[in-house]
């Protein structure tokens, strides 16, 4: 082959010369435009003291849960992808692994980085790993290598990062204070530790969250009052959305007594695992009631088993690969949330989901009728290529192309970022190259079409 | 691009150019065949009398609530697609959102419409609206464009309707009894009103089919004389099937002493969500059974959420587009009901779903052994080519194409049936197609199947 | 057409001219390669003692569930597919019937097998059921289509047979001590009788069991003691698998002294559903447990509703057509399990699934993470052609091509062996065609990935 995976101009696209053909005019359409990312994990902080990468293990590997995963499951203990285990030597285990990726999402993304990102040309494997280390790390010194430089180099209009609703927000506030600084770097209000009473830090957090921000309230309705002021500070600060890592999409409206009770019940360490429930439930529907009030878009990320490994956990911590999805109804669990929101002026909220079965049988049918509602982009390990095209093939022809939030990278590698939003663009080609080739849309239509997906949708679902 | 797409001899068969030629010779076998329709929501007053369709947006837009849906997820209130904004403003209101159908089943059909039926070619949008709107009207005055000429006109040979239990079918005696008029327009026993308790009006209704048709009888015992009474009129009157849209498709078995105290329980106003789950699931077997004995065939349609969205509810009443579906499971639910008329001679059961997973993990293994289980069409979100592509794709590994019940159109939309039954033979060939191209059928044998799966399947199922 | 469909050399490859010229040249890599099935359910007697087929129905109909079923729901009582109906009357039926399987995985299959076996050119039908019968009963009486010839002429390696914990194991240390015979034929042990309580022959199983097998030892210690001693006895017959035929796929971790008293009360009579399913769920984990010991690789098949329709079952017995699959979930069921195992040295578990929703939300996120956990291949209904490029497509993305089984058969018909293994290579084949087409792996990779796919990932994740 004489062009590299990596660079070819058609990969992912489709197969069928026909169909190719119109995607790459339409790919061509959206290809330079600039990245929207309205969600994603990499810290303000990096960005801000534009902090130089500090190896190529530190940078790809091992903070990326994805690629340590499949390494692992090939069977390297997880103490050898640790910091500790040493970079060159990560960076072997890694290399050694590379095969693995093949087919997989997070292969195709580091395939390009490396190519288009760090200009390594060669393939990855244990004799070559040395090598790629070294050219690589030479690479990251540079200066055009710092995330100041990079942020521009990959076309980055907006990038929103994901806070603890206690994070001062000083480094979003020195980048756009900083008239060197032309993007924007957003934050998101993520109040998880605060409002899962499970979280092991749940009591310490709201303790402290009512010290500093209740305005002298207390209990249920100083935790109110301080978690409004937090939304309202990060509001100031150019949040636009919070987002809400829950374990099911539950929701639930519960009376000031019933909730003041449940929430004092769980500050005394007594809650059952179902009040637990119950409350985040009832939290959902006041940061529902809360963004009609403030207009940040709420986004609802559930679905997934944390920790799935105790051991690993114990051992490791958290975001170490072995969150396991499961399967999800919302239908029924967001009923009470949108009874009393779902037509609220202006209110806008994004429905992810893990389990794919949701896409066709309720997100298309609930955004198809409720303002409010978005079809979440195809999230986490749904974020590859035919889980993409089997996304918009389940939800377009309930909810056509306008009920959908744009792509979302929801990634901490800053570095795969243009990768993932190429992928994402290349899709959106393939899909509706496929629907101007079935005569079913046509291609002057695609042509906007494509435009609306890639860049108007991000910024009208996420009010940018 | 010189065709439209409405028009376009290739639109929605597939793009690869060898397939596409075999799905063109598939579908010239069976594009001129008659439509069969056993099962949709037209009234049969409006064919009998032969009334003039009003205006566009009462023919189009105002009952067809796939339309008014995402127009309201875009932000129009349902207040302005209601009869009384007035028919242009409607008209007006869904023109503006006409590209927000692009790429959905509905905005298919009702391109396919405008062209075909109406003879519009140019594009609907806000600038365009009222010269549409006048097209349509004026071609809605002409005496062709009367329900009876467009039947004709439609190719329509059999049109099923759902009527209410206690309905006179005055309207389809008198069709049947014009010598003039040549379809057959068959009348569908539809009970959920009388045996769902939930239904705010079961009691009253349960009350006057007794009254009318128990022969006496009264309690349980009158209710069940009841029904089999009026099934029985449904029958002289032509009906072919009796159709029931339940929560769930489960089914249950009670003793006579169980079912009577169920049922007066309900009638005293007692009945818990508990007993009306069970009253339902027992009403199914008891509806299976009369169907072993009179022959009308089975379909049930479970698996929505009825009227999602209360306040929508309360303001502009139930089939105002937010009916959401979830999850269903079959496997469990039907099995007390097929344990004793799984096998019974000539009993026809057509199960539908709203949730794609059942296809090839329940429906197709439970059509593939029970001789009275056939599988319903894609339904309601699912009746759209991509959707249809993949009930195909599911089903026919395990059950074959016998087992299917041949294309559903459901619609309340009478202009729309040609549209999507040819869509439905469009993606018929499509799957054939590549079946052929795959050396997985003969061509020859798909040129059968064909005519099989549009023509033979439904007349077959439906006792036709 | 010039071929056949049974020997075209693209049957089942893409119809795109470009892929399937790379999918041609795959499956070239692979044709050839040696059948390796590491789970199936051929008798070691039927080889062993090389006992000549005795008709065309007891070989191709009578026991083949798929078959049957499938003309059963055309209405064809099971009566008339029973060996008392006579071979020649079952072959009528058969061949009357035989339209109805255009398009499914069984048509396919038998299809390969009347031309690629029996060298039956002609189409099957009721007006030539007679002939094919004589055709094909003619070639059963000759020498080179006795058992040990067809082996050999199917290039098979290896083949796993089921076999009851307490079997002898008489023919497989036969087939193991003949020189003549140069193919592996290995056990597996299957305890599903002696775990599942609700198996009516459970309690003579364990007494038979303790009996037999505990040296001595009582109660559920001396049943623990005896499924390890025949784990041992298998391993030392040349077994390299547990399967565990389970209703789902729940397991539990017991204390000895909870896991004792259960056991006591089932062996009294007095199990209630709920301690079955305990129980069950415990010996998985127990299973497990013994597994890491004695490395046998375990596999687990949940997910079907056994005997679904209660009179054929009674007149018939099981594995007569009416399994029918339900929805699991794997997540939450196998933690216990993974907590203790998950990352045993040397443990492989092998998850397979009837419900495909679980490919990209659990089984592969599973896989990708666990080193002991592969995803089992599609099984059952869905070994399909359809279905499997679905697997692929669902699971590939997270897991790559390391972490799934390879194809297992599970027939019993032991003349469909090389038709199934065939398709599923002709399905890998274009399943990486595709990719290659798309430039998302290179061409070289995808030959060395078939190769992994079809021949070393069946032997390293069986220990073969």
């Amino acid at each position: 082959m004489s062009h590299s995976l990596a660079t070819h101009p058609d990969r992912l696209l489709p197969a069928d010369p026909g169909t190719r053909s119109i995607a790459r005019s339409l790919l061509g359409r959206v290809q330079d435009l600039p990245i929207i990312s309205p969600h994603g994990h990499v810290d303000a902080a990096v960005i801000e003291q534009n902090t130089p990468f500090p190896d190529p293990a530190a940078l790809l590997v091992t903070p990326d849960h994805y690629v340590t995963r499949l390494i692992h499951a090939s069977g390297v203990p997880l103490e050898k992808l640790q910091p500790q285990a040493g970079a060159r030597s990560i960076w072997r285990s890694f290399c050694a692994a590379w095969p693995l990726f093949d087919g997989t999402a997070s292969g195709y993304w580091l395939r390009t980085q490396f190519e288009s990102v760090f200009g390594w040309q060669g393939e990855l494997s244990a004799e070559t790993a040395d090598a790629s280390f070294d050219a690589i790390s030479t690479k990251l010194a540079e200066p055009g290598f710092r995330p100041r430089e990079l942020f521009k180099d990959f076309n980055i209009e907006v990038l929103a990062t994901t806070d603890d609703p206690l994070d001062s927000l000083d480094s979003h506030a020195a980048l756009a204070a900083d008239p060197s600084f032309h993007g924007r770097v957003l934050p998101t209000f993520r109040p998880d530790a605060y409002i899962n009473i499970a979280h092991p830090a749940w009591a310490a957090n709201v303790d402290r969250l009512i010290a500093e921000a209740s305005d002298g309230g207390t209990g249920y309705r100083g935790y109110l009052t301080a978690l409004e002021n937090r939304r309202r500070y990060f509001v100031d600060h150019g949040a636009v959305s919070a987002d809400h890592g829950v374990r099911t999409p539950a929701t639930l409206k519960l009376d000031q007594a019933e909730a003041e009770a449940l929430f004092d019940k769980a500050r005394a360490g007594l809650a059952t695992a179902l009040d637990r429930d119950a409350f985040e439930a009832h939290m959902m529907y006041q940061m529902a009631r809360m963004s009609v009030e403030d207009g940040l878009v709420m986004t609802i990320h559930p679905g997934s088993f944390r920790n799935h490994h105790q051991p690993t956990f114990e051992a490791f911590g958290a975001d170490t690969g072995h969150d396991i999805p499961f399967a999800v109804n919302y239908t029924e669990a967001v009923r009470p949330l949108l009874q009393d929101f779902g037509t609220a002026k202006d209110f806008h909220l994004v429905l992810f989901t893990l389990d794919e079965t949701v896409f066709s049988r309720e997100l298309a049918p609930l955004a198809g009728f409720y303002p409010s509602v978005y079809i979440g982009a195809p999230w986490w390990f749904l974020d590859a290529p035919d889980a993409m095209l089997r996304f918009r093939s389940a939800v377009t022809e309930t909810a056509g192309f306008s009920r959908s939030s744009g792509f979302i990278d929801d990634t901490r590698a800053f570095c795969s970022i243009p990768a993932r939003h190429d992928a994402s663009r290349r899709i959106e080609a393939s899909f509706l190259a496929r629907l101007v080739a079935e005569h079913r849309i046509s291609e002057d239509r695609a042509h906007e079409l494509i435009v609306d997906v890639v860049d108007s949708s991000p910024r009208r679902v996420f009010k940018l």
